[in-house]
């Protein structure tokens, strides 16, 4: 009798929450123009009576990742993986213990730390993003994402992304969309967990990607190194770019947050059919943080939300996500407090 | 009376051949070994008690194009569209009309262009497939591959498709395998058709690929154009490393025809669980063509299946698959017949 009387309550709270869900597909959305602009998208999309009606092989939507998938400050979560990883590095190749930029990593310093240019910085991703094979890397970003903590909020990295956008991107696909990352971080770091933090699979993951070189093992099996040598810097024009690259059709829903993907938003409003570009304003110093100059606060090195940005996106009706005012709550881990 | 009697035998021609294609997935191959490695590569991915078991999102198939989805005899299509392209480009810049090798296209002195060299080639190709918008190359192309025909059938080169390939395609696609062209040939041009012809959408086909330049037309709408600037050479080692740029995952399944797949099918038969690795041997000269030493015959210039590719394909386990002795026909337009 028990088991049946649980099998009945799971079966009302499954249909209780798809009802809910069916109901309404963003709950941590506040009701706003942000939330308004996403359905109205959707209803355009599927509706063949619709003239901007668009053929569900044509549903491609791209999402910047840093500051628009998850949290990108104090400082991008891949950084951070490349000077925790110096120590490691160091231990296997001595050497390097007494050459910069890796004594000042070495230092802990961080007044010292936050001086290093960015030559500096590219000699540290070269040494700890490439010289191993691509299944090396991937076993060590693994073991650092499930161990690493954000100084802030104590929790896993991927533990810090926005459920308002988890909700857009359930949204889009249960619409038949094809959800696509297009981030300026590197390819195979987001992959290691796109899929179980975003469902999003590998080759739905287009980031800054350096070459790679097929070789033999001893034993005669081929493996892949990873070479210290871009191919494509997924930023900025680079996003459309590498959007064409690796997808070969125009987005009809795209999502950033900075400078970087101005090109990515400009490209997508373009096109015929429905569309919709929205960006992310970082406008909640208390739940998350509040950073860039639409802000009236200074510039910052990471997630630059310009002026000039906000007004493109005045100008060409692209949508401003207020995290303050548009979203419920920000983490999955606050759901039901 | 007479539409309800022809939608019965509409619905009895459409479950019969239903009920056929569930005995034989496969009907257009003669029953040997290439056909039995093909359904007990299957059996073994899709059987969770099989220890050889392959998740489904993990089910990677790729293709190569030429010689083993298409004809590539007498010459690559692309190359045939490259060279077909220079009149209407000498239309546009009548300054290379007294260029090499512009000028001995032109000529259509069959002699005299067997005897272009590689920079030639180089030249016509950079000339006709770069320099325009991504668009105006689809739209361009497409026309062309809608009026071009094979000099031997005298049909479109869409015709010219392997039947037997495609039916691997669909049994693969309907055991949850995602299919891909990793092709030698150009990545834009393939894309053009690659949907309808063989059910593959662009973000699934990896080839040959140069970088594109985002910029805006004089009206600020923003376009990409087609650069002569190589960004992935996707033959030989540049296959596994064009699957792990744009896929991520190493295939479960890969077939080709030549040299130029040989890296691709030791990467697909190096890993873990089910793998397939299969190569087509040109050896009908009746109804397609026979080439290659592995034949006894001359080495040409494209599809090369050299006897060190025969020997490592007996060594390493992959299969053979002989169109003369596995194939009961070869195009679409026989079935029926």
């Amino acid at each position: 009798m028990k088991s049946i009387r649980s099998l009945l309550t799971l079966l009302t709270v499954a249909l209780v929450s798809q009802t809910l869900y069916a109901q309404d597909p963003l709950p941590s959305w506040n009701d706003g123009p942000a939330k308004q602009a996403i359905l109205a998208f959707v209803k355009e999309v599927i509706d063949k009576s619709d003239p901007k009606y668009v053929a569900p092989e044509e549903r491609i939507a791209t999402f910047d990742q840093d500051g628009t998938l998850w949290v990108e400050h104090p400082m991008y979560t891949q950084a951070m993986y490349c000077l925790e990883r110096v120590p490691t590095l160091v231990e296997k190749k001595p050497e390097l213990k007494k050459v910069e930029p890796f004594t000042t990593v070495l230092s802990g310093n961080r007044e010292a730390m936050a001086k290093l240019t960015m030559k500096d910085l590219e000699k540290i991703l070269a040494a700890t993003l490439t010289g191993m094979s691509v299944d090396e890397f991937s076993a060590e970003a693994k073991k650092w994402l499930a161990t690493a903590k954000h100084p802030r909020w104590e929790r896993l990295y991927t533990d810090l992304v926005y459920q308002p956008m988890l909700e857009v991107m359930q949204y889009l696909r249960a619409n038949e969309f094809k959800t696509y990352i297009v981030t300026g971080g590197g390819q195979d770091f987001v992959r290691v967990y796109a899929e179980k933090v975003y469902g999003i699979p590998p080759e739905q993951v287009v980031g800054t990607a350096g070459a790679t070189k097929y070789g033999y093992e001893k034993d005669g099996k081929p493996f892949l190194t990873k070479e210290p040598k871009l191919l494509l810097n997924d930023n900025d024009a680079g996003k459309p770019e590498g959007i064409h690259l690796m997808i070969g059709r125009r987005p009809h829903a795209a999502f950033g947050n900075s400078t970087g993907d101005r090109q990515m938003l400009e490209y997508t409003a373009a096109g015929d059919g429905a569309r919709l570009s929205m960006i992310v304003l970082h406008d909640d110093a208390k739940r998350e943080y509040a950073y860039g100059p639409a802000q009236g606060l200074p510039d910052t090195k990471v997630g630059t939300f310009t002026q000039a940005l906000y007004d493109e996106a005045k100008k060409d009706g692209w949508f401003v996500i207020s995290m303050k005012n548009d979203w419920k709550l920000i983490f999955p881990f606050e759901l039901g407090k």
